[in-house]
Parts: C-alpha cells; sequence; structure tokens
C-alpha cells in the first residue's frame, strides 16, 4: 500500500530533509527508521522536497510504500508514539499506487517570518528571524511584484551555474506580506523553488524594505543571473514550509 | 536610582523564578548576576512574584535599585546583549524610589494554553500542554463562574495549611477561556494567587471539561478547603505570567 502523509517538524536540531551520510540527524533518516521498525523491513520515505538545516516545516508532505495490518489513524498514532517530539505526523491516508509526494507537487507556499524589533523576542526565537532596524513593508511589497510571475531565477539560488545543468526558470505566483505589530511575514507560493531560493529572496526583499535596494532593480537582477547581485542568504530559523499542493 | 524593567522568559530551562542555593538556573540569578557586573556591586532583583520551575514569563516586572551612568534603554540594551536567548527584557524606565515590584502590585493575569487534540503540535510543545481527549468548553466557562469573586483558596494550593499561617483568602476577578481551534486559552486574573494555584485551577477546569466534574461542585470544593478535593496539578510548561498592573 502507497500511503501519503502529512507532517510539521521543528528543524533546530536537525541537519535537514536528507543528507548523505549521518541519516541520524535528518528528518526523513527518523521517519525511514521508525516506519522500518513498524514494517518489519526497510521503506523509502519520498519527501515533497529537501528541507535545509534549521529550516521548519508545518505541512511536509511525504509518501511511503509497506505492508501492515493497520489503519492510516493507527499508522498515525504509532509514529507520532515513537517519534521525537519535534517531529509531528497531522495525517496519514491511503494513496493511489503512483502517487509520488514530489514528482506530483504542483505548488508549494513557504513563509519567512521576521521579528522586526529593538527587542528579542524569546518565545518566537526558534522561529523567527529578528531585524532590529525597522523594515518599510509597503517598498517590500513593491519589490515583491517584480518578482512575481514566470522567470529565470538562477540570481536567487545557491546553485553553481557551471555544474547546474537544468532549467532554473519557476513560476512565482504570490509573494504576500503580511505585517502584524513587530511579526512580519513573507508568504511565497511557486510552482517550485530552487536551492536557498527562498532565503535569498527574502533577503532581497529585508534589503529592499532597510532601504539599501531600489523596487525597481528587481527586473534588472532577473535578467542578469548573477548571484552577487541578489541580496543575502537570510537565517534558516525564520523558513518554515508551509503547504504542498497536488493536483 | 530604582529601576523598573519588564521582562521575558521561556522558563523551560529553568528551576523558577527563584530557588535558594543554585542560583545559576534562576532567572532572578541570572539577572542579578549581570547587573551586578553592569553596576559594579551585588544588585538585588525584586520580582512581582515567583514563577515555578518551567514556568514562562510575557510580561513579569521587576525593580532593581543601582547607580549607573546610562539611560534606561542602554540598560535595556546592555541587558539584552549579555542575558541568554531564553530570557528579554522588553522595557526599563526610572521608578519612584520606593516602587517595589511584589509589594505594589494590584493585579496579576496569568494565561493557562493548552493544546487540545489528537495530534502533537511541534512548535507550541514547549508552550502548551496537550490534552488529547476533547474539551467541553462550555462546561468550562459554567465551572469558572463559581470560582470568580472573594474566597478561600486554600483547597487550589499546595501549601501546607498547618505550616501556613497566613491568610488564603484571594480575590479571583476573572476567569476568560478562549477557544481557536484546537488551542484552549484559560486567562486568570486576579488580586494574588497561592502557591500552584493557577495549576489547581485549571487542572479542576479541564477536569469539568472532560465531563469527570460537575460545574456546581467548585462552591463546596472552596468551602471545604481541602487540596485532595480538587483537580489535578497541571504541567508547568501551560503556564505563562502574561501581565502585573499597579495602582
Amino acid at each position: 500500500m502507497n500511503y501519503k502523509a502529512v507532517i510539521q517538524y521543528e528543524g533546530t536540531r536537525y541537519r535537514g530533509w536528507q543528507v548523505q551520510g549521518n541519516t541520524d540527524q535528518t528528518i526523513q533518516g527518523k521517519l525511514e527508521t521508525l516506519l522500518g521498525r513498524m514494517a518489519g523491513e526497510p521503506v523509502e520515505v519520498h519527501g515533497s522536497g529537501r528541507t535545509d538545516g534549521g529550516v521548519h516545516a508545518a505541512g511536509q508532505v511525504i509518501n511511503f510504500h509497506c505492508k501492515v495490518s493497520m489503519s492510516p489513524q493507527e499508522i498515525r498514532d504509532y509514529m507520532n508514539r515513537y517519534l521525537p517530539e519535534d517531529i509531528a505526523v497531522l495525517s496519514v491516508e491511503e494513496a493511489a499506487p503512483r502517487f509520488h509526494a514530489r514528482l506530483n507537487a504542483v505548488r508549494k507556499t513557504y513563509v519567512y517570518t521576521i521579528w522586526n524589533s529593538a527587542v528579542p523576542n524569546v518565545f518566537g526565537r526558534r522561529f523567527m528571524t529578528r531585524i532590529e532596524e525597522p523594515l518599510d513593508v509597503e517598498r517590500m511589497r513593491e519589490a515583491a511584484g517584480y518578482l512575481c510571475g514566470k522567470h529565470d531565477f538562477l540570481a536567487f539560488s545557491s546553485l553553481n551555474p557551471r555544474r547546474f545543468k537544468k532549467s532554473t526558470v519557476r513560476r512565482l505566483d504570490e509573494v504576500r506580506i503580511e505585517q502584524k505589530e513587530a511579526v512580519i511575514r513573507i508568504y511565497f507560493t511557486g510552482d517550485g523553488f530552487l536551492y536557498h531560493m527562498v532565503r535569498i529572496l527574502a533577503g532581497t526583499l529585508v534589503e529592499a524594505g532597510l532601504g539599501l535596494r531600489c523596487p525597481e532593480e528587481m527586473g534588472a537582477l532577473l535578467e542578469s543571473g548573477n548571484r552577487a547581485d541578489a541580496g543575502r542568504l537570510m537565517p534558516p530559523e525564520g523558513l518554515t514550509l508551509l503547504k504542498v499542493e497536488y493536483s
């Protein structure tokens, strides 16, 4: 049977979704070890995509094939009983035999969360990146407008253009920025994201919000394809994979 | 100069506000060590009240006397630079010479937060107590209604009545219960709270919400003064001191 599951994790103490070698400090490794014990044989877990070390997920989607005499809800409860407390399974359901969490994903939404204040926030420190200087959210929204659409996002990635031969064109459907007192949330929705793309987009918008960049320069930046022209790579703790959509 | 400050802390890794002996794992100890270094002489920190090990504060109020040639904002920034990341100073201001954070407090508000769901919540696990069985919030509200007012709350405390000679009468102004999807927040406002009182009140309301107690029995419970008749002591991680008011 093929199962689809929605999971949540706090990435703080992990090296990411998947790292070659040391699987014990990866989310995928924790899940595969547990499901292998449950099924009595090795189980391969497919995620909708990798998340970097320190990045969180509120709605990561996975699928895995296994043969067990348990209902989907029993699988969910079994997993939640034995997973470490920074990983949780929100739901498990039976999926079509050919469903694949990564290959069938059509859209993803990430949120980058900023704590914009002169004083720290002890409760949100694991999930927000603090910026002390006040951000001009209107300028950030203006810059974001230039980024939406189908573009080559090579400048906004940490890919090595000499070694990466696949297309770096992606469709960014929406960048929505919400401000609620000192919390600024930037939601990115698109058909796919390159390596480090969300964190570099967020860093570029932050630089626009600090007055270090003009919103109008986004077009030229996309055209240049030059990583050095784009903004800073924001730290991982502010980033959360929110939602993965399937057709 | 006497200073009043509002501070925030995540209590997870502390033994509480103050514990005799080992000051290194207490909030008060951390603050006194830092302020002593800043002032070049020992500084005594008075909190509005103790919080137990593992309990958080979003708006704890303190005061301390010291002589430094720094503005209140410079003191705040100095403290935030050197405090561990689970303690933060929101504001510092000059106070009247006789202002005392504990003796002058007239009202306090605590919130007890419950995650009421069959699945865990990885992001809120340090600040919420999980209860898997569905709670009937209307029943909890009904029970809370009987608790408000000026009563002897001895039954709702961990005080030893044979050794505690002071009055155990307190005025509970309001118990407000908010439900937002799986999050249930119980706000307690009153003129003062006995040892463990908020956590035992919360535990008693939870038992009413689970159908284990009738809301109507609250009156008899207050009258009995018997700890064994009241509900369970809820775990510390769900509790946060929200606000301290002064006249």
